[in-house]
């Protein structure tokens, strides 16, 4: 390590979480603590495009005060994108690029925060600068919804939504089990997770008794099976009055294709306009004659930092924080992880993966944390599951309102002149 | 007023709130500390269904720490249901009937918790026990997330339905905020209200600069005009980047038709599967191409007694703890209200309203709370709304998820022989 302070890069990648600045607020705070060994911490603009396209942040021009706001802000506050890097193969110009940007700007630190895709960059601009003779520590830091990260125990940004999702789907079943006697005895909502279970498993931890909501979840592992699914919600009804169910967006039908893309057409022939949980309402009330009301969260879940995990917020922040205390002790190519040490009492901490190991891996949900029958989650899954969603973290509230940071975002001065076309 | 304790009967009506426990739990608690005049709070099952059927519940049974949980647990404890009564004239069968049932258990006390109809019906009981000379109190108790009963200032059950309207497009603006540059640009998010704008309005008051999302709104009050609102569209996409949009589900096309019911038909010509807002968002995809998301939150709005409106929830109880006293003061006929004192610092009381003159009349929302162009609340709007979502009640926790009580619900010993078909 040098020891005349270099610049730090940070950017946000992929679809934004309510935790993701968390880990934005642990990097910067970090950085600010050690002056000697880190200069200024730039971010990019919309994400990787900014370092790509020189239009970078300077974050040193934002106070101790509205950083630390950033803790409890929803969403990407630099912006994110959802531009992949193709392969060294495909197209070297573009790490040469980003290694042109950051020679200019004295950028000696690399803090790339996304999932898989990202950390496959991540691992690729070291590899390059590593090639290229440029000295620049990288290092990955997990984020994504889908917690499909391998290695890691968990991902920040999944324990917030696993617990705005359980959370919806018990205050909606009590609001369906009050009408269920005259009115609407359905209730879908549809939830995010195209590939994997995880989000919709996650509703399961509200029914903690089998009366309660949500009695069944459809998961994208599991086939949909019409005439079992049909019979499942036909006896939930007769036992507890009414039936509550968890979507996920990502369900399948036997042929493979999504349920929400085969069923409907509008008037003009068009695709169905989306939505997996009309579909299910509708094949209910055709099937069985029940009224239902049905909800799609979408970008609600994953943004909702009112209702964020504290567990969530505390490991984004302290994944941050480990990302710059990594690169400080000398680390490269890697990503710092969540280590689960026990399930009761919940206690965790921090290690450490190379990004080779994390890059293009996707975790899948273990077979075993689904039901045999398909429509439910099992004690192993309860287990995995519920310290995630633990603790409240509220935001700071003026006029019933959360108050987010907007920051200043204030443009770093370009130093090249030659510009870099995104395609 | 007697000396001898007579028992009460409590019961909810139409489409339950995240606080309408709050009221009933204002009412067993008062009644409670009224031993030497209220005996025992039976409240109905499924509402109003309950009575007619004797199918009663004991409220006695439950411990004063469950009726204190009412206060946090949202959706109706003892059933809900959209039954009305007829008109004395139509059906004096049933109001004779909720009489011999009260007159079976010896109820001197009714009240009612419920929107515009509910307040008829609990009117036409008053003057039926008039009229047969069965001595009963006839209460009122508001409730209604349309905030469209008259008189009253406004109703409980709406300040929370617009609390999570508003942190809800918030969050959703960040997070869209964050991905315009690369990915989604437009969202759009349905609100219930289907006559009246309110719920849709409090979306506005997340919009504090005009930068900040909601950007649009669109009222059931103003027709739909497709040019002016992409025009809009794409106004604010060029200004801010994206456009956020809260739809209610009660826009009217030009011609007066329900949008959401207008655009579209399933493969097998089915009315569309419902919801507005994924049309809405259609039409912006296919006229100006940008890329879309939507969310539904159906019941989640009205049922997110986690992000419940502090005001609306002291309100509730207080509502419920003045029926109560209104009751025992001799009142008769009436319903207690909410009255405004002043803006700001927001003050109010409670005060009461005649039950004639509340039944059946609905509150519109002024024009004047809607911007000249349509799309937008003026300050006047703001004034009014502002105070209804402020403060924070958040309920008790475990592990991760709030604890809401569900009660024994114990039956009262049927006395009639006598049956009695709902139709």
């Amino acid at each position: 390590m040098s020891a005349t302070p270099r610049n730090a890069f940070y950017a946000q990648s992929g679809g934004v979480t309510a935790v993701i600045n968390a880990s934005a607020c642990g990097v910067i705070e970090t950085a600010r603590k050690h002056p000697d060994r880190i200069g200024r911490v730039y971010a990019g603009r919309n994400g990787i495009i900014g370092a790509l396209t020189e239009d970078l942040i300077d974050t040193s021009f934002e106070s101790d005060t509205d950083i630390a706001a950033l803790r409890h802000t929803p969403a990407g506050a630099f912006g994110s994108c959802r531009y992949k890097l193709k392969g060294l193969d495909k197209n070297r110009a573009e790490y040469e690029r980003l290694l042109e940007v950051f020679r200019a700007h004295d950028v000696g630190y690399f803090f790339y925060n996304g999932g898989g895709d990202s950390q496959d960059t991540s691992n690729k601009v070291a590899e390059m600068s590593r090639a290229l003779g440029y000295p620049l520590t990288c290092i990955g830091i997990p984020k994504t919804v889908d917690n499909d990260l391998p290695i890691t125990d968990n991902c920040p940004g999944f324990g917030s939504v696993a617990k705005y999702v359980a959370v919806s789907i018990r205050e909606a079943g009590f609001d369906v089990a009050s009408m269920a006697k005259t009115s609407t005895k359905i209730f879908v909502m549809e939830v995010m997770g195209r590939h994997a279970g995880w989000i919709a498993a996650a509703g399961g931890l509200a029914s903690t008794t089998p009366a309660a909501a949500p009695h069944l979840i459809l998961f994208p592992e599991i086939r949909f099976d019409e005439a079992g699914f049909l019979a499942q919600v036909e006896r939930c009804v007769q036992a507890y009055g009414y039936c509550a169910i968890v979507v996920s967006e990502g369900l399948r039908n036997a042929e493979g294709k999504f349920v929400a893309e085969a069923g409907t057409r509008d008037a003009f022939g068009h695709a169905q306009l989306g939505g997996v949980a009309p579909v299910v309402a509708q094949l209910i009330k055709e099937r069985l004659g029940y009224k239902y009301h049905w909800a799609v969260a979408d970008y609600l879940q994953r943004a909702a930092r009112h209702i964020a995990s504290r567990t969530d917020v505390e490991q984004a922040y302290a994944l941050g924080r480990a990302a710059v205390d990594m690169a400080l002790a000398g680390d490269n190519a890697v990503m710092p992880i969540i280590v689960r040490l026990s399930d009761e009492p919940y206690r965790w901490e921090i290690g450490r993966a190379l990004l080779a190991d994390v890059a293009n891996v996707e975790r899948k949900m273990p077979r075993d944390f689904i039901t045999p029958d398909g429509y439910g989650i099992t004690p192993a899954c309860r287990r995995y599951l519920a310290p995630l969603i633990a603790g409240e973290d509220y935001p700071p509230y003026r006029d019933g309102l959360p108050e987010y940071v907007s920051l200043k975002n204030q443009a770093v001065p370009r130093k090249l002149t030659t510009s870099f076309a995104i395609n």
